[in-house]
């Protein structure tokens, strides 16, 4: 029998932002000579191996705006792209301006009238601050990798949310779009929840979002979870 | 010249909520034989020599939860007051609880609609964010010496504030109504603004409002510093 959840811990990049989304169509308003849709895919494919020299140990600590900054001045040398520094750093704050899924604001709102609602991301305590404020998303408290100095899926991370909250890990339960993450936070001991988000890597990726029956819950999106959970 | 202030970080025990008054009359309703007056001034009394302890490394990190009920349990034992476990954790929460000033609330968002308002608080992060859902505070971000390691006055919390924000010390003002708070803030290069709680500690202790000119503002509450600072 599991005790009753608490709290609700969300990935965010791709689970409650479009990413993709946004840097594609911030890209193409710069008319760099690179396709938004290629840039945004460039970018985002940096990341996890520029996490997985921190979690190695390779790199010390290293907040993601600066592993994003890694990745960005790579980039636009590999495509000859000359940027001065002031429009780097603007470009670069891009993931600080992500903005949400259609369904975000909405269920949100639903599910932190019955639950306690946390973000659980690799993304810095700044950024996801400045997400939060320019997107309007309330959350009751911004949790990140920063805070536990690892990276998920670092089992350090999952737990460190039901220390901070006191709360065992089957009174927490992860929400996110990607497997890899559920899974971590599964075999901690937290429940899990995998939402659909079908057009996470943009439109030219079929990305597979079929249930898988190792998660507790599938949802379509927020309003769906919301729904599952029970909210108003 | 100083820069132009973009975050308000705010001193939350005294400045923002009415710790006093909240458990004065938690206390008074448990009927304990002890007023809830002189439990309240005991229990905060306990608070600085315990983070004392954790600054000067006796004690190993500790948050203000356990802090919190190691004097709780001395006081208990010292009225000779019974109470079974359930009920000391309840008690113990109190502190999740405390009620905001009665400026508070409209005060926080005139600030929030021109500045970045975060917490930094001695408060862990749990409490934080059950006192702020609990009462209606909407943060941009909660921060907490848990996050730093270091209780204030230690720099590190004021800095680590900057850090977080990627932003100069003269970027950052912190909100408070105690000088000691105030004075190292200020000598990490901060600004400031001491905020007059006259209540702060209960009706029977004349606490010291009074202008000091080594604070950049002095408000008499947080829509005077919304006035000040020219929020609409």
């Amino acid at each position: 029998m599991n005790p009753p959840v608490k709290v609700l811990a969300f990935d965010v990049f791709g689970t409650v932002v479009d990413w993709h989304g946004t840097i594609a169509r911030e890209v193409d308003a710069l008319d760099l000579g690179v396709s938004g849709n290629d840039f945004a895919t460039e970018w985002r494919s940096g990341y996890a191996p520029a996490m997985d020299r921190v979690r190695k140990g390779e790199l010390g600590w290293t907040r993601i705006d600066d592993l994003h900054r890694m990745i960005l001045d790579e980039i636009l040398e590999r495509h000859g792209i000359d940027l001065d520094e002031a429009a780097r750093r603007h470009l670069n704050l891009v993931w600080h301006r992500l903005g949400p899924w259609p369904d975000t604001l909405a269920g949100l709102e639903r599910l932190r009238s019955r639950f306690t609602i946390c973000t659980l991301s690799n993304g810095n305590l700044g950024l996801l601050a400045d997400m939060a404020k320019n997107a309007g998303i309330r959350w009751d408290l911004i949790l990140s990798a920063e805070v536990f100095r690892h990276y998920k899926p670092d089992p350090e991370t999952y737990l460190g949310v039901c220390d901070i909250f006191d709360i065992e890990p089957g009174e927490m339960m992860l929400v996110a779009a990607h497997r890899s993450d559920l899974r971590a936070a599964a075999a901690c001991g937290c429940r899990t929840a995998f939402i659909e988000r079908p057009l996470e890597f943009g439109p030219a990726v079929a990305n597979d979002v079929r249930r898988d029956p190792a998660f507790d819950l599938h949802a379509r999106d927020l309003g769906d979870l919301a729904d599952q959970l029970g909210c108003a």
